[in-house]
């Protein structure tokens, strides 16, 4: 099957980034917008752009049934949901099945598995795939507890099941403590979600975060695309994302690949997909979820690799066999990206949406812009801050370090203010050019107000 | 030797290319403009920026003086002229070097063997490469020029020595007409030049413009980058270039690059350079010129080898050996380049200078601009007409030029003429995608009114 027309069911930066692709390989598209996007590039760039609702996403990107209405009319093979929005909503992936418009990404169902975290790590496992120690499941009773505290080693990290944005977490650092701190966390969790189930953790720390891209088809070929290191991270945000990672050695590459892939089948995956680990500096990794989806940072695989991501997960959408082996594929130099986000990185990351009046996007050898915004474009205050990716490549990480530097010294973008400051600062600092930093690395060192903004 | 501060003798995209090496490599630049280009790009970026006089050429980017005195205040190791102006001057090669200024480039010496063309054509030819068969200099006599004729075999070219522009060029198609032409052509030489000299060149048809890009250093080495084809020509101008050539064949490429390297021995070459040759059917290449400085083309040979070559060409001039042997060295993908000219491709490739309001340059996976050119500003009609190079990658010459032409097609210059109109035309015309095409291509084939324009 070959798909003549696809719906992008995005908007900004990735919807461009889908767009360019299809009419690259000839295929028509088609935008929707949201009323606050009428202007937006995404609209201008497709063949055909058509209004879902109001501003709020809930009433138009994450409308099912305008999108839905749209692709039907238009008579869309299938649709790219790009990332966030419908991106790993499996209902949405049923519907476009039922509609017989291909979702470009994989089943219903695989969505559904990774989705459920506690399901998520039990397939891990069950693929032989490292997953954090921990209890399998809630906590049943404070006996369980200490035995399994005991096995897996202190510190242990106690985390409420309905948790988020911090809530609900607390570290025991030994026996003693561990009780209280199960008794505190659930009390917090009953309070701030109405669920008092937490499990444990052990507690990692000095951790990267190093992700492996894959592609599967649908007759059952999967490879890696080597990996990611995005521990540069603020509030659990990507800042910076590069590849390959700086301490990865080839073997355990080789260890973490092939453990991303056997996740990929366990699951019976299709299309792009990212395996997030934690890895120690004992060259330990730890499964931590999997994103069903394309991901913001996946152009730095596609500089060192030279695959066009977008463009495979469409090929293998249609049915074909994925266009290269395992074998085929090559690291080749080193590439990193910057989220040019639009936030004062001066003023505590503060958003600073507006009108941009004048914008000039770096140049030159090495240096990739994959943005939505054009000279007169207004930044909406309404969706993600995120309004352009920088991406260089170079032969080494030494040279891709100073070629950032040169196109984040040159890129002009009057009006707001953005995250670039941040990023100079960053890729001039000893530990980032050493390769030495973890996760923590921007709540420990105070980049630009980065670290106090973690803390307050 | 390190280089600390580099003086850029140049303006436009080539300047803003050598400025952003720079900045890479943590050299200084220094930019000199003329009176018409106080608010150029390069002036812009560069570290220091200098008036050296007024809007004509000759007193500005031509003067040696301002130059070198600009270069001596400023402390300044070296001096890289780009392409054009003083690129291919023996004479100011000659000055930096008096003044203890390193001219990023070959010697005075290698400037001047190659930049006479009949001493080029001798020194080729003892260094067996092949250049196109004629007379070894002028035609003495009519009976010696019945004989070289019938050596090489006809349609010979009766060429006038102090030619140009197409002025004192004969054709013969056999030894009737020979005698004839000759006369006519020394007259019309003679008229035209106050220089009657003639010589005899066979008259080649179907010929491909292949060239080589060489790098040497100051040690003795030397290799080549493969090769660019560069037959799509307008009035001798080039318009697209692309690398590889899409009929060579390994074999034929191992002997071209070959040859282009005995040339660079030959004359103990050091720096970029580029050796054009005619290419038959046949597969007999000839040497036409060697351009003894960087290209405007040079980027489709980076994309396709991962080679910075203006960073190269610095390593070099600092009297460092090459960074990579022939042996390092491989060709992936494909790549073209379409000049972005300030010419109304539909009328005739009119000049069209003047103000442009809005700029976006195209961006995503793939796609590579140089470009001096900023919303808002003003391109001047005293220079070079080429205001931007779009440069894509592709995994094959298929993928290329569908990138291409979705990166032309969201390319917006506001507010003059460009020839992007004649490039989309152009990579859509069924003998470019074949790569069917000669350097009589655009003569023969009308795309946008481009054999028209030539018959003028």
């Amino acid at each position: 099957m070959k798909f003549h027309k696809i719906l992008i069911a995005n908007r900004g930066e990735i919807a461009v980034r889908i767009i360019r692709a299809c009419r690259e390989l000839g295929i028509s598209t088609v935008a929707v917008f949201s009323e606050a996007d009428r202007d937006s590039l995404h609209v201008k760039l497709a063949d055909e752009a058509y209004c879902i609702g109001p501003t709020l996403s809930k009433d138009s990107y994450l409308n099912f049934t305008s999108i839905m209405s749209v692709a039907t009319i238009t008579e869309c093979d299938a649709i790219h949901p790009g990332y966030g929005f419908l991106a790993e909503n499996a209902d949405f992936a049923e519907i476009c099945e039922s509609c017989n418009i291909t979702f470009i990404g994989p089943s219903a169902d695989a969505i559904s598995k990774m989705g459920d975290k506690a399901v998520a790590k039990l397939t891990m496992k069950s693929a032989d795939v490292p997953v954090i120690p921990g209890s399998d499941g809630l906590i049943d009773n404070l006996d369980e507890a200490v035995e399994i505290a005991r096995a897996i080693g202190y510190p242990v990290i106690i985390k409420a099941t309905a948790g988020g944005g911090g809530k609900g977490i607390r570290i025991a650092e030994n026996e003693e403590s561990l009780i209280s701190q199960i008794t505190t966390a659930q009390q917090e969790a009953q309070k701030a979600f109405g669920n008092a189930g937490v499990y444990l953790e052990k507690y990692l720390t000095g951790m990267k975060h190093v992700e492996i891209q894959i592609m599967a088809d649908k007759h059952g070929n999967a490879v890696h695309l080597f990996e990611r290191d995005c521990s540069v991270q603020r509030r659990r945000q990507k800042l910076v994302e590069e590849a390959p990672c700086p301490v990865l050695s080839p073997e355990l590459r080789e260890r973490m690949g092939a453990a991303a892939v056997r996740a990929a089948l366990a699951v019976e995956y299709s299309g792009a997909g990212t395996l997030e680990f934690l890895l120690g500096q004992d060259g330990q990794f730890y499964f931590m979820e999997m994103n069903t989806r394309i991901q913001v940072e996946h152009p730095v695989t596609e500089m060192i690799t030279n695959v066009d991501i977008i463009k495979e997960m469409i090929n293998v959408a249609e049915g074909n066999p994925l266009s290269f082996r395992q074998e085929d594929l090559k690291i080749n130099g080193w590439s990193i990206e910057c989220r040019i986000n639009a936030e004062d990185s001066e003023r505590n990351f503060m958003p600073s949406a507006g009108h941009i009046p004048f914008y000039l996007p770096p140049g030159g050898a090495g240096v990739r812009v994959d943005s939505a915004v054009y000279p007169g474009y207004t930044i909406s205050p309404h969706y993600d801050s995120m309004i352009a990716k920088l991406i260089v490549w170079g032969a080494t990480r030494e040279e891709a370090i100073a070629r950032m530097k040169r196109a984040l010294s040159e890129f002009a973008i009057e009006g707001i203010r953005t995250t670039i400051p941040f990023h100079m600062k960053l890729l001039s600092h000893p530990k980032f050019i050493q390769g030495d930093f973890d996760i923590k690395f921007l709540e420990e060192h105070d980049i630009n107000g980065s670290g106090a903004a973690i803390g307050e």
